[in-house]
């Protein structure tokens, strides 16, 4: 090996690499977090501001009223090809402004905008100005949260944010364990491997180390849930080795609610197979009825079973927060685990998921002493890790847009906002109810209203036709669904300035586009 | 059920609650999205900056000169008890404002600043300010990958970039598939997961549903790697069911790249036993010595035995946009599947990992049809899905910030980045061997350098103890690991802004810190 340190190159020994020495590329301002960095960034936000703005005008509605192999062409103009050089235009002094406004551009004007009342298909939430700049100083420092010396601060946020909502769901914030997750669907996973390691290792197997197929021996571990569980609970099972058929969908009555008499047969049936109850998992605001398990009832039915109970209340969990219905979620600190997402109803930009557990004991299936990231000797020394709390090992500062709305809106602020989008639901509703043309499926439990337009035997197509003919016009973006095998159309309000006079026109608007099919369908035959 | 729609209030049915009217709660631009909202983020945000600015020059360092306790508290002291109330102060007109300098100081006051020249412990990226912006404009939008009607322009977009960096991968990018991910574990654990079912599939039972305690019958699944891949392959393996101990470590040389005959006999070995192997994982730069291995070889191997290939770039996937030093990654493109973190040398704020598959079709065992967000027959009207590529279902556009970045610095421009990071690795390893307390672990392979403080038979104490004095008294941060049962230091090198100058002051601190220690250790005895 030889090396020649000093002068103008290096040259180093196996592959005889010489290394060059004007090395330095990047123009003053270029990082984020570098002397210059932070007002380039609030340069560039403020230009793409202008862009957004105009953009939303030219839209002038919910969404680009362009079918998706036009809007998949205006995106492949505005990308063009991928360049190996940087971009260069005499014109302009500021490759980085002049590309970020272009794209900006063709992303906004082809966007689905939250923020708009006749955007009302998910629980996909227009986020809150303040939890967007929070998001931008998150990413201008960068800390990750998997080690203490990446996240000084970080760390201590969390921990303590994580608290905070810990005490909210009803659990001991002292002795409560948790973590910011990317959703629902990463809490359910993580509850769940928690739930399978917790309950495999009870049959005298080690699953961490040996897997569920040695642990298993011939017992099946089961999930058992509500039938109108979030599908991630399938997929979970699925990814964590059980297999989708592992999950019991217990019967739930016409409001989407798990019976808990069900559920006591259920593990009943469980236990006479001879099968490993892995957990309970309860739903606090099924998808599309917005259903809430009754949490009491199935707490005391979990424990009496000793099966672990999670709520995934990815949903519902956002009544925590109002004063009005938080008592939906009675029972809730009786759970071992629980989910909640405020990139629902908590006005975060995504992602913005929690998950909580009672005891910080109970995670202890992901702990990892990792040399790189958290020696021992280092944890004794007094510098924490979150390592072990996450299935991610990079993590994004997501806690901190949390930590800034909590103390800008306080919990009645969010309360507020909540109950706003719940009333929003009701009068929703009652104004389906007073459509001649329109049915209700459900009345709402939480702030999601179920119908469809009623055209007979032809609803199931007309209804499905009319949601597309609505975002091909640039109209509106409704959701659907399927229940008892017909389709439905399902409006998810999560915006709080949302007005009923708002949600009376959009359902005008399904009802002249349900004339429309109705008509069409008529004539074609 | 009782509707009383229109007038003043509604009184619903069952639970006979009354909605009030005065439901608004919100001031103009409080929505990021609504008219007003990119104006008051882009303020907000700016506002934010000085704040940054302010801070960084406070700390003055590369983390605060504070132990864990002393950032915890004041993190405590900034945050406040959670309130109820929003947060009123007579002598401010904005609390958003407000709330939001507050926070923001005491996390950017308390970081650890990867702009900084003495960070240097992880792999943990200074990011570029027009990423930073663009990942701004994600959030305002806050469009949600799991459907078409939560992100038109950004599934299109995310389909694009997808198949250009499949391309630089070596993969035909009509063919191939692939996801924005959170990063290199999830990269790793998706992967993991398609190749269980492809393999467990090939034995006649469906792992999806029924699990791999069925579908593995007798024959145990393995998963083989280098010695030092890293540590998330265990973790999936024990997420995915299968247990850490169904991961093989093959033997690897001095640089950890994995011994292609060792994995030639792992591989008979797995066969002779009756087992099922699941993937051969190969590793593009180990977390600590960047060590890459010799994917032409590996690729010949795998295919030969009819195992999945899954390669680990998440580190030396940036080598892609080196003309100089992409040679290092040839046979990628015989892989089935690769993932690549854009967090790492692509400088992006977290998170822009990306997983790629050969072939779209490899993500078959992760594709579902959910009613409310895929149905058939909008995806037959010609509404695309990326709901099936990835293991979340809400999914932030991670995607655009990519997008941005690759137009404005170009393939070129990135790849002058990475190659000053290496160059600067060679000379501060140069500097390393020519320093007298000092000693190199390896020659660097990537952009880490891997050293220590010579303290003969006390070296392990000493340089844990001089890398935490260091933290402590806010000076750098070093990583540290462990390699043959010795403690060692790390720099990882991700700032192309930091010059040889910087690390031969770095290196400084390392040996002023280690002869402290030194002394404080021959004073106890």
């Amino acid at each position: 090996m030889t090396i020649t340190p000093g002068g103008d190159t290096v040259t180093w020994g196996p592959d005889g690499l010489t290394v060059p020495t004007d090395a330095s590329t990047l123009l003053p301002g270029a990082l984020a977090g570098a002397p210059g960095g932070p007002e380039a960034v609030a340069a560039l936000v403020t230009a793409a501001a202008d862009v957004l703005s105009a953009a939303r005008d030219e839209r002038g509605g919910p969404l680009p009223a362009r079918t998706p192999h036009e809007v998949a062409e205006a995106v492949r103009t505005a990308l063009g090809p991928l360049p190996a050089a940087p971009e260069q235009d005499p014109a302009s002094a500021d490759p980085a402004r002049r590309v970020l406004a272009r794209l900006t551009h063709v992303l906004a004007a082809n966007a689905a905008d939250p923020s708009h009342p006749r955007c009302a298909a998910h629980l996909h939430c227009p986020p809150l100005a303040v939890a967007v700049a929070a998001d931008a100083v998150a990413s201008v420092l960068n800390q990750s949260m998997d080690s203490w010396d990446q996240a000084p601060a970080a760390t201590a946020m969390e921990t303590r944010v994580i608290g905070e909502l810990a005490g909210l769901a009803g659990y001991d914030p002292d002795a409560a364990g948790g973590v910011v997750t990317s959703g629902g669907t990463e809490s359910n996973l993580t509850a769940l491997l928690l739930a399978r390691d917790h309950a495999l290792a009870g049959t005298g197997h080690d699953p961490v180390r040996h897997g569920v197929a040695r642990a298993a021996a011939g017992a099946r571990p089961r999930i058992l849930c509500g039938a109108a569980a979030h599908f991630s609970v399938q997929r979970s099972a699925a990814l964590l080795g059980l297999g989708e058929d592992a999950v019991v969908a217990v019967d739930v009555d016409s409001r989407h609610r798990m019976r808990p008499r069900a559920l006591r047969e259920a593990l009943d049936r469980t236990r006479a197979d001879g099968d490993v109850p892995v957990a309970v998992v309860a739903t606090a605001g099924t998808t599309d009825l917005g259903g809430i398990d009754s949490l009491g009832a199935i707490s005391h039915i979990a424990r009496e079973y000793g099966v672990w109970l999670h709520v995934d209340a990815a949903y519902g969990g956002g009544l925590l927060f109002s004063r009005r219905l938080r008592g939906m979620l009675a029972g809730l600190g009786r759970a071992h685990s629980v989910g909640l997402d405020l990139h629902k109803l908590g006005w975060q930009p995504v992602a913005a998921g929690v998950l909580l557990t009672r005891e910080r004991a109970l995670f202890a299936p992901l702990s990892r002493s990792v040399d790189y990231l958290n020696p021992a000797d280092d944890e004794e020394a007094g510098y924490p890790s979150l390592l072990g709390y996450s299935l991610r090992t990079t993590r994004r500062a997501d806690v901190f847009k949390i930590a800034v709305t909590l103390r800008v809106l306080g919990t009645d602020g969010l309360g507020r906002l909540v109950d706003a989008c719940r009333d929003l639901a009701l009068r929703t509703a009652a104004a389906v109810t007073a459509h001649p043309r329109l049915q209700l499926a459900a009345a709402p439990s939480l702030t999601t209203v179920v119908f469809r337009y009623d055209a007979g035997a032809d609803s199931d197509g007309v209804n499905a036709r009319l949601r597309r003919r609505l975002m091909e016009e640039g109209r509106a973006v409704v959701g659907r669904t399927r229940l008892d095998g017909r389709v439905w159309l399902k409006l998810t309000l999560l915006n709080p300035d949302t007005t009923a006079e708002d949600t009376a026109a959009l359902l005008a608007e399904v009802a002249a586009a349900g004339d429309a099919e109705l008509s069409a369908t008529k004539e074609s035959r």
